[in-house]
C-alpha cells in the first residue's frame, strides 16, 4: 500500500487520466450510448411535497452529524444532521422520520466496505426533497466527486469527542474500505480505534455540509451540477470510479479496447 | 482480468481463505474489539408500525422487480418489487411510498460502481419493516453473503424483455463494478448492451426474492441469521469483503500484521 503522500499523488494522477478520457467519452457518446445510458424514465418525485426542505446552516448540520456518529454510525448520522433541524424548521413528515431505519448502510453495507455510508445518508435526504430523479442524480454524482477528490476530514468539531487527529487523506473513490484504509495508513491506527471513529464522524460531517450547500443552492433555485451525470459510465464503459490503476495496475482496460474486444 | 471460470475459482478460494480467518477473528475478539465494534446503540424502529409487512410471494416480487428495472434501474426496481404488492396487501403508508426517491443509488451510487444498487434497494425495505437495527443488520449482512457467493442471475422471467443470456457469474463481492465486470467478461458484452441490462434486471429479481424469503421468515417469527453480523470487520480488521486478493494480489495484509504494525 502507498503512504498518504503517494495516495494523494495517485488520486491526482487518476484525476488527470480521467480528464484525458474526455475524448474517448465523446467518441462513445457519438455512438449513441450516452442516450442509451439515459433511457430510464425521468421521474417527478411526490415525496418532495411531503418532505419539504428549508435552507439549513451547514455548520449546524455538520455538528449534529458529528455528534450523532458515535451512537448511529455513518449513514444515519448524516440523516440525523438534516432531520433534527428540519423537525424544528419544517416539522410535518420530518417529525416521524425513521433515521435509524437506514443504519444497515453503515461501513459500506453492514460493514462490507463497499459504498461509504455517508454518501447514501445524504442521498436519502437529497432523493426525498428534490423534485425529480435527474436533480438527485446530479447532486449525488457531484457529492461522489467531492468525496473522492477532497482531502478529508477537514471538519473541526465544536468540542472533540473521541480523539485529536493528525491527518487528512484523499480517497480517490467513494469506496469505504479504500477510503478508510488510506486514512488509517496515514494516521497509523487500527479500524477499531478512537481515532478512526473520530475520522469517520468528521468525514460524515463534511459530506453532510457539502450536501447542505447543494440543497441550499437548490432551495434558492441556483443549483448547478459541477460534473456531468453518468460521466464515469461513459468515460470508462462501465459503472466505475476513476481510480482504475489502484486495482487494475498500470494498464487498466480502456473503453476503446473493451468495445473492440467484443465478439460482435 | 480472469475469465469466468477463474473468477469463480477465485471467489471460492477467497471464501476458503475467509474460513481460515476465524482463528484470527477469535483472537481479535478476545481483545475486546468485537465489543467495540458493537457499541452503536441498538435502536427500536418506529417505522415498523407505519410500514407493516405482509408475507409476499417471492416469485411475484421477483417478476415485478424484473419488469421495473427497465424504467427504474436497480435500486428502485427492487423497492417497487415490494411496494407494489404491499400496496395491495397492506396499503396505508405504502400507497404513497416514494419508490424513485432512491434511484440515485443505481449503478453503485449514481453510476460510480461502488455498492450494487440491488442491495440497498432491499435494505430500504428491510430497514423500514423490521423492528430494530440488529435484525436489519443481520438480514443485510446475509444478503451480501448471498449476493457475493451465488452464481447469478438465476431468475427466469415469465417473458424475456431484452435478451436471452448465456452465463451466470459469482461476484465474490457486493461491489457493482467488479460484479458486473465479471459477468460482462463471461458473456462478452458491453455495459450499454441489452444483455447487460437484462442481467441486472434478473439479478435485481434474485436479490428481491432472497430478501422476500428473509422477511417472510421474519413475519413467521423464524428468521435466523446465517452469518455473524460484522464478521468481515472482525476477520479482516477493517470494513471489507473477502475477495482480498483481487485487488491486493497474493499477499493481502492480515489483521495480525495490521495490528502488529501499528506504532503504539
Amino acid at each position: 500500500m502507498n503512504n498518504d503522500q503517494q495516495n494523494t499523488d495517485l488520486s491526482r494522477r487518476d484525476l488527470l487520466i480521467t480528464s484525458g478520457k474526455v475524448a474517448a467519452a465523446a467518441a462513445i457518446a457519438s455512438l449513441g450510448v450516452f442516450q442509451a445510458a439515459k433511457k430510464a424514465d425521468a421521474y417527478q418525485n411526490p415525496s418532495a411535497a411531503l418532505f419539504k426542505y428549508a435552507k439549513l446552516d451547514p455548520n449546524e448540520v455538520g455538528q449534529i452529524t458529528y455528534e450523532n456518529y458515535f451512537k448511529r454510525w455513518c449513514t444515519s448520522s448524516v440523516i440525523a444532521g438534516f432531520v433534527e433541524p428540519l423537525k424544528k424548521k419544517v416539522g410535518g413528515s420530518w417529525n416521524e422520520f425513521p433515521t435509524d431505519a437506514y443504519r444497515w448502510s453503515h461501513g459500506g453495507f453492514a460493514g462490507w466496505g463497499a459504498l461509504c455510508g455517508t454518501l447514501p445518508g445524504a442521498g436519502v435526504i437529497i432523493g426525498l426533497v428534490t423534485k425529480d430523479t435527474d436533480i438527485a442524480e446530479a447532486m449525488t454524482n457531484d457529492l461522489a466527486f467531492y468525496y473522492s477528490y477532497t482531502d478529508l476530514p477537514s471538519f473541526t468539531p465544536a468540542k472533540v469527542i473521541k480523539a485529536n487527529l493528525k491527518h487528512m487523506s484523499m480517497a480517490g473513490t467513494p469506496v469505504c474500505h479504500i477510503s478508510v484504509g488510506k486514512w488509517m495508513k496515514a494516521e497509523n491506527v487500527a479500524f477499531l480505534s478512537d481515532q478512526r471513529a473520530e475520522r469517520c464522524a468528521r468525514l460524515a460531517a463534511n459530506v453532510a455540509m457539502e450536501a447542505t450547500a447543494m440543497l441550499n443552492a437548490y432551495a434558492d433555485g441556483v443549483f448547478k451540477p459541477k460534473h456531468k451525470p453518468l460521466y464515469n459510465v461513459i468515460a470508462n464503459g462501465i459503472t466505475s470510479q476513476n481510480n482504475c490503476s489502484e486495482c487494475h495496475g498500470q494498464n487498466p482496460p480502456s473503453p476503446k479496447e473493451i468495445y473492440e474486444s467484443l465478439d460482435k
